[in-house]
């Protein structure tokens, strides 16, 4: 099936989830021009997510997607959490943080049958994933609403699996794409190659409709993923600077500075690895760091040194995500970013 | 000026000079083919360059291009040369090879004088280099036979350091290519995007003909390439196993198998950074170990361990050189593959 049939939309256009740096505005401004605005959920909580929901459905009448993660989450790990603050103790002596005062919170659960029970009330319709897919009987009470489900492929074993398992399509993400990387067949991150190599090989594997992602920023770039048999592209970085975009002040100066050309796979900010722009911690400690617990234990631990640095207006604990290509970035409003990247 | 009218060529492909993998047959099936076929230099000998290029000569009368590295040898390490065999010394042991055998000698040379002389009495009209540019002197012997000349970028800053010294057109090498990275300004991994990232910031940061290089391996990949705003494509990878191709017996086993699915950007086999089928070698020293010493001082005491594993049919320590798409590899003359690549 067309991919634009099947989630109703006008253009080949769907704006990534971007939790963090975007709530409904920017996904509502997306939908109403034609494209697919997405909603990150993994960082809600339910009343959060009600919330967001209510403000989409009264400012759109167009199709939008919410997207969640389906990790397991790891059992408490405390000698590997202990590890991983004396690694950072040298941060807290400078900053005058109380190592004692940190408390393990994840801040990032998996899809459940809770959040299923709010979405049930508003029947989105699209759901995607990241990290796989949810148990099948979660699945079933989306499409008992109609629901299309997207879940990201970072491999072609990936993409094949995901069909397996009644995907409506494929989010296939090349290893430029910013943010975490959705794989989970495999941990090894020689596994994770680019658009230009990965979107040939996964729409030859599978049937089902193919969303190119990575390093798609203008129109040329979404003309070149639909060249490579891709149905649309899903476009994350370009909109980070959108004036509807949550984007933080030191997020929004890193995209905008030459720092924004080097970015690196890291996994200190979640313990998940993730695509951002290089800053202090990663100079520092490198960008893959073994003292780093298993994801999303690692934020705990790093969140008191960020809020501290960017009071100061510094990055330097912030995971700066960003693909490899933030020469798309405009401050302009989503929906006349979304018409452009449509080449209209 | 237009690439096809600058470099002679009728169909947008270039074919990617691999050294190790090929010589003037595979170039020669390119260019009459109405691609530009790649001679790879930097491990030929005064008398094996002009003994290719008399081949060449003597059967195409169309376009063809030599290309040469352009690196600085560096001065002879003897400490980081006994670390090296140090950290190789269990696998001297296992082979029964006797380390006092191995003599230092580089095997690949930057372009030189001597070279130019050669290449005088052929007139090559494209000339490609790879790790900056050589002298201007040097420059200016090639221009007087009105020779054009290229070179790689693999950051934006490298294009522009080539148009400003002059060259014709650039090659963008996005960082899924595979063999040595291109790079001369920087030697930081995580500088080198990929080729959907590259193309269109480069192709709007300089004003000569883009080329771009990097996972393309079928028409699609051209398309998307020319999407970008190049105005061809140099492709490597999905010329290994051509007919014309001399790649060896475990390369091309490796090309076919699963395995090709998993590269790594390596520095173990010559030192240089560069893309290859992760095989034992890199498994067990981390495919870059910073024991190896400078490009191109590492391959000498690889040499004797590659030789007598591929004797066993193994490619345990061979460079098995290959970009992040295989796909496109196939078991037909180079010719074909060229008529294919530019959707005939």
């Amino acid at each position: 099936m067309n991919v634009h049939k099947l989630l109703g939309i006008e253009l080949p256009i769907i704006q990534a989830p971007m939790a963090g740096v975007q709530g409904h505005a920017l996904a509502i401004s997306v939908s109403n021009a034609g494209g697919l605005g997405s909603l990150p959920c993994a960082m809600l909580s339910t009343e959060g997510l009600r919330k967001e929901l209510s403000l989409i459905r009264s400012q759109t009448t167009k199709p939008y997607n919410v997207n969640f993660f389906c990790h397991v989450p790891p059992e408490p790990d405390k000698p590997a959490e202990r590890e991983w603050l004396k690694t950072l103790s040298p941060y807290f002596d400078e900053y005058g943080i109380d190592e004692t005062t940190i408390t393990s919170q994840s801040g990032r659960l998996p899809f459940s049958a809770e959040a299923a029970d709010v979405l049930e009330e508003f029947r989105p319709p699209v759901v995607s994933f990241h990290f796989g897919l949810p148990e099948l009987k979660l699945l079933e009470r989306i499409r008992g609403w109609g629901g299309k489900i997207l879940s990201t492929a970072t491999t072609v074993d990936e993409a094949i699996w995901l069909e397996e398992h009644g995907v409506d399509a494929i989010l296939a993400q090349g290893s430029e794409a910013g943010g975490h990387r959705g794989f989970f067949l495999t941990k090894d991150p020689d596994t994770q190659v680019s658009t230009m190599a990965l979107i040939p090989q996964i729409v030859q594997a599978v049937n089902v409709p193919v969303i190119a992602a990575g390093g798609i920023a203008d129109a040329n770039g979404v003309n070149a993923a639909l060249a490579l048999g891709a149905s649309a592209a899903q476009i994350g970085t370009a909109y980070m600077l959108c004036h509807e975009a949550t984007t933080s002040q030191v997020h929004r100066v890193a995209l905008k500075s030459n720092s924004a050309r080097v970015t690196a796979l890291t996994n200190l900010f979640s313990g998940g690895l993730a695509r951002g722009i290089v800053n202090r911690l990663m100079c520092e400690l490198g960008p893959i760091n073994h003292a780093a617990p298993e994801f999303p234990l690692a934020s705990s631990a790093i969140a008191p040194l960020r809020a501290k640095a960017e009071s100061l207006g510094r990055g330097d604990f912030s995971p700066l995500w960003a693909g490899q290509n933030v020469s798309g970035c405009k401050e302009i409003s989503a929906a006349a970013l979304t018409r452009e990247l449509a080449g209209l």
